[in-house]
């Protein structure tokens, strides 16, 4: 009879390697929360990861592509369900309801703590911002698209906006802003940038 | 007869400072666009300069405080003739003036590169951020400002229209395309911009 190369019972390397490449993006994106992004260390995420620092330096060449790959994991959990923007058939209260959540998330410490890690990284390396746009941006600016398409097709949008335009209008004063904490962000503030495009891309 | 101080042909302290000082700000601009903020070191600065090390400390607390005090040193010569925006009357025109020269500098690499090294020190530390906004930004913005409601009065844009908001629309999607490098810079762009915000903030 031939092994049963599945067994559950038997240590699976793959496996193991699977569980470990996990610790050590949980862990590096628990560090980069909890101490910042310049006092995160190879050392301190496979100390947490529980794994030997040359484990980590086998997969990943800097501390930037591994904090990169945390933030990739996190997406790739979302990419499975598949992204998607509510569409209620009211573009206006469906983009109001998305950028109420986004701005929330730009006021929560532990959440901006990591993005604003990994917005320094991405500012700075180009390889890494063409990385970023290809697997991170790129798939939700798509998923923002077909709900921009669809108000487009109820009439609720001008038919020729140039929807790349439209979507920076809408998140980048949001993004500046939180970037250089430069005001409030609040659900006012959420609601003018939704006023400010419905109005500058009507029908 | 009391000696004259103010003899050109004697050694005065002052003079000899202030000229170490534009030597060592000067120096770190032109070393910040060769290599790169990363790359550079205030040795390198000191070397470029012709000070010793010791001197930039003496007036530095860090190589980011350095580098933050050679772009102001630049503002503040906008500073001494007063910053103004073009008011020629027609609000669209002198905006599209105002933003074509803004793509085209942050287009231009000699120009980009000391302004990304500056936006890095920004994003990663608040308190840089409030000098920058008090020092750099806000008086920057205050002069669009005086433009804006110019048009106002003339009945070009809404009398109620949030000015800080339509700065963020007019300003933050350029500074993020550029940042993340996620799409070409030109005057076409420049004038969609100032087409956008004309449209959102109507009278």
């Amino acid at each position: 009879m031939l092994p049963d190369v599945s067994d559950p019972r038997k240590p699976n390397p793959a496996r193991r390697s699977e569980r470990s490449r996990r610790a050590v993006l949980g862990a590096a994106r628990e560090l980069v929360s909890e101490v910042g992004y310049a006092k995160v260390s190879i050392e301190a995420i496979a100390a947490r990861a529980g794994v030997g620092k040359q484990t980590i330096y086998r997969w990943w060449p800097s501390k930037g592509a591994v904090i990169f790959d945390s933030f990739l994991e996190l997406s790739e959990g979302e990419g499975e369900e598949g992204i998607r923007l509510p569409d209620t058939g009211d573009l206006g209260a469906d983009l109001k309801a998305v950028m109420r959540a986004t701005v929330a998330e730009f006021a929560d410490p532990a959440f901006e703590a990591p993005i604003r890690a990994l917005n320094l990284e991405i500012i700075a390396d180009p390889a890494l911002a063409d990385a970023y746009r290809e697997k991170l941006a790129g798939p939700v600016d798509e998923a923002k698209k077909e709900r921009l398409r669809s108000a487009q097709r109820a009439g609720q949008l001008a038919a020729d906006a140039d929807l790349d335009l439209v979507l920076e209008v809408l998140y980048a004063p949001l993004y500046q802003r939180w970037l250089h904490r430069a005001g409030p962000l609040t659900p006012q503030y959420a609601d003018a940038l939704v006023a400010t495009v419905l109005r500058a891309f009507a029908p």
